[in-house]
C-alpha cells in the first residue's frame, strides 16, 4: 500500500493526518462490568417499555427503507411547533444535521461564528467544512455572549451557531438574549440554534427557541433530538426545523434521504406519547443533578449552574489525570473539549448509585491528586 | 421569513434551489395496502428471526451510544477480508460513506471520475462536494469501460469511483477489468470501489474486489453494506474498508463517531452468523430474477444481464409514464436515474407474487402505452 501512515496528498488538506478519536470506546477492563457512564450525556434509564414494544414491532420491516420524511411524526411535530413537514429534515441523530447545516451554508475560506466554548463535535464540523471560524469569548461565567454573537458577524459570515442550553456548560440563553441574536443576525446569515437539550430547558422554566426565532426576518434552523430526554441516543434520530423548504431540501441533499433507521419513526411516536416516562426521566435527572451539585458544594468545588443532564465542575487541578483516574475506578467522565487541558471536568447524571460512585471516586481522586 | 422560496444567497451555490426528492415516499393510496415494492432494491424478506431476537435484546440499551467502531463486528470482518479494524469505518448505511469518501478527497473545482451510468445518489454526492466530474461513457452493453476509467484520469483528478456490480445496470467487472483499474489508477488518486451488491456478485461467481485491490500500490476504499443480502436496509449499517488508518480517521471525522444505531452491531453479528438465511435470500433472489428475465424475454423485451437483486429493462417506450402506470397498479419500479427519460425501467426482485404482479402489470401497461 503506497500511502503509508503520513499525511497524504490525495486527501484534502483539512482531512490529512486526522487522529483517532472515539469517545464511545469501551475499554477492555470495562467490558461486561457495571460502570458509571457519565461521559456522554446519555440518559441512564432504558427507553420506555412502550418504545421497546414499538421497536420490536417495527423491526420485522427492517428489510425496507423507511420514508425518510417521517410523515406521521412530522404531523405531531408540526402540531407542537407550527413548523410544516416540508420544513423538517430528519437526521441520523442531530449530530448528522450539525455537519449538514454547516455544509450547505459555508465553504472553504468563508466565515462562521460560534461561541468559544461549544460542544467538541463542532470542532470536527469546523474542520469538515474548512471554514474560517470566529470564536466569540464566553462571559466569565461561561454563558454565551449574545451581544458578541451579533457584533462579531463580519461581511464574510454565512452561518451563526448558537446552542441553548449549551454543551459543555449546561447554561441556557434567556428569552431576551435569544431575541437579541434573532433580531441582530443579518438576513444574509443563516442562524442555527442547537436545542439538543430543549426538554431540559423547558423543564427548568427556560424559553422555547422556536417561538422566538419565528419572529426573525432572516433564515434559521433549530435542531432537536430524541437522544437525551427520550432515552434514545442509540436510535439516532434528530430533526432540523427550518425557516424554508429550500433550506430543508438542501439538508436532505446533504444527508441523503436514506439516513434513518426503519424503527426510528415508530420509536419516536411511542416516546412522544409516553409523557409520564419523559416526566420521570426529567424529574429523576433534576434530583440526581441536585445531589451532584450538593456533593460538589460540600467538597468546596465550584461548578456551572447547568439546567441539563450534565454539569461542568472546576476540580482545581489538571483535568486529564482526574478523568483517567476516575475511569480507572469505573466512573467515566470527560473533559469539556477535545483537549485534556484546564481544570474542568464534565459529568452527566446517572442512576442514584452512579451519583454515589461519582462523588466518592471524585473525593478519592482529588485527595490523591491535590496531595 | 425573509428567505421566501427562491434561491437564497446565504446557501452555498451548489445547495441553492434544490428540489424535493424522496424515493422512499409512500403515496396516500399505498398506505396500509399490500404493494409490490420493486423500486428500491430492497430484500423482500424480513430480517432473519435470529436478527430480530438480537435487536430486541439490544434495544433495551438504546439509551446509550454504541461504540461506533464496532469492535466485535470488526473482528469478524477482519477475519474475512484481512483488513484490520483500524482501517474499517462504519457508516449509517454505505450511503453515508459515499458522501464522506468524496468529501475527504475532492473539493470545489477539483476533479473526480466516474462511469456515466451510476446509481443516482451519486449525482447528489457530486453536487454536495461541488467537484468537476468526468463521466466515462459506458460500453454499448452498459458495462463500465475499465480502460476509459483509467485513461480518463487527468492531472486534477483526486478520486475515481467504480461500482461492481454497478447500479442500475446490475453488471459486474471481471477480475481482469478490476486489476486494470487498480493498477492503472495513479497513486495520487483515491480509488473507491462500491460493492453494495458484493454478496450477489460472489453468489454469481464474480470476483472479490478486496482480494484484487489489496495488490494496488495507491490508496483505496471499498464499501459494503448490510442493506441488501442481509435484508437490513432499515438498519443503516455499511462499512468502508480502507487502505490506511489515515483514510479511515478522515472518514470518521466526516461521519462523526456518533452515527450508528445502538442495535446495528448486534444485528449484523446475528446476520453474519445465520448463513442459511443469507443463502435462502440469495437463492430466492436468483429464482425470481430468472422468472423476471424469462417473462421479459417472452414479452420480447431486452434487459441488462444483472447478477444482483434488480434489473434494468428496455420497455421500448418512454419510461416515466410506465413507472407511474405501474405504481397506480400497486407495483413500484423506478427509472434508472433522477430523470424520467429514456426507455429503461429498473425493477428489484420481490416475493413470487411480486414477480407475478410485476409481469402482469407490465404487460397491461405496455399494451396501453404502445397501443
Amino acid at each position: 500500500m503506497g500511502d503509508g501512515n503520513g499525511p497524504s496528498g490525495y486527501l484534502r488538506n483539512n482531512f490529512r493526518g486526522v487522529g483517532f478519536w472515539n469517545p464511545t470506546h469501551i475499554l477492555p477492563h470495562e467490558r461486561g462490568k457495571r460502570i458509571s457512564r457519565m461521559d456522554l450525556n446519555e440518559c441512564p434509564y432504558p427507553p420506555s417499555p412502550k418504545v421497546l414494544d414499538a421497536i420490536q414491532e417495527a423491526a420485522t420491516g427492517l428489510n425496507l427503507y423507511p420514508d425518510g420524511t417521517c410523515p406521521q411524526l412530522s404531523e405531531i411535530i408540526t402540531e407542537r411547533t407550527g413548523v410544516p413537514g416540508s420544513n423538517i429534515c430528519y437526521g441520523g441523530g442531530s449530530t448528522q444535521l450539525l455537519t449538514a447545516i454547516a455544509e450547505i451554508s459555508v465553504g472553504p475560506g468563508e466565515n462562521l461564528i460560534a461561541p468559544d466554548i461549544v460542544w467538541r463535535r463542532f470542532q470536527g464540523v469546523f474542520q469538515v467544512v474548512d471554514a474560517e471560524v470566529t470564536r466569540v469569548p464566553n462571559h466569565d461565567d461561561a454563558s454565551i455572549d449574545a451581544a458578541g454573537m451579533v457584533s462579531g458577524i463580519g461581511n464574510n459570515t454565512r452561518l451563526s451557531i448558537v446552542l441553548t442550553p449549551n454543551n459543555p456548560t449546561g447554561l441556557m440563553l434567556t428569552e431576551q438574549e435569544l431575541r437579541h441574536i434573532c433580531e441582530g443576525t443579518p438576513e444574509n446569515v443563516l442562524l442555527f440554534i442547537d436545542e439538543a437539550y430543549h426538554e431540559f430547558a423547558i423543564h427548568a422554566g427556560g424559553p422555547d427557541a422556536i417561538e422566538i426565532v419565528k419572529d426573525r426576518k432572516g433564515p434559521w434552523v433549530v435542531t432537536r433530538t430524541f437522544s437525551k430526554a427520550y432515552a434514545l441516543a442509540g436510535l439516532r434520530l434528530g430533526y432540523a426545523l427550518c425557516s424554508s423548504e429550500e433550506i430543508t431540501n438542501a439538508l436532505r441533499l446533504a444527508t441523503s434521504t436514506f439516513n434513518l433507521s426503519g424503527v426510528a419513526e415508530a420509536a419516536a411516536l411511542a416516546a412522544l406519547a409516553d409523557t409520564d416516562y419523559t416526566q420521570f426521566i426529567l424529574d429523576e435527572n433534576t434530583r440526581e443533578m441536585n445531589r451532584i451539585k450538593e456533593g460538589c458544594w460540600e467538597m468546596g468545588l465550584t461548578y456551572m449552574n447547568s439546567v441539563t443532564n450534565f454539569i461542568s465542575i472546576d476540580v482545581g487541578v489538571e483535568n486529564g489525570p482526574v478523568v483517567r483516574a476516575m475511569r480507572d475506578r469505573g466512573v467515566r467522565v470527560s473533559t469539556p473539549g477535545y483537549d485534556a487541558t484546564g481544570t474542568y471536568i464534565r459529568a452527566s447524571t446517572g442512576l442514584p448509585e452512579d451519583t454515589d460512585a461519582f462523588l466518592s471516586a471524585l473525593k478519592e481522586v482529588l485527595a490523591e491528586q491535590s496531595g
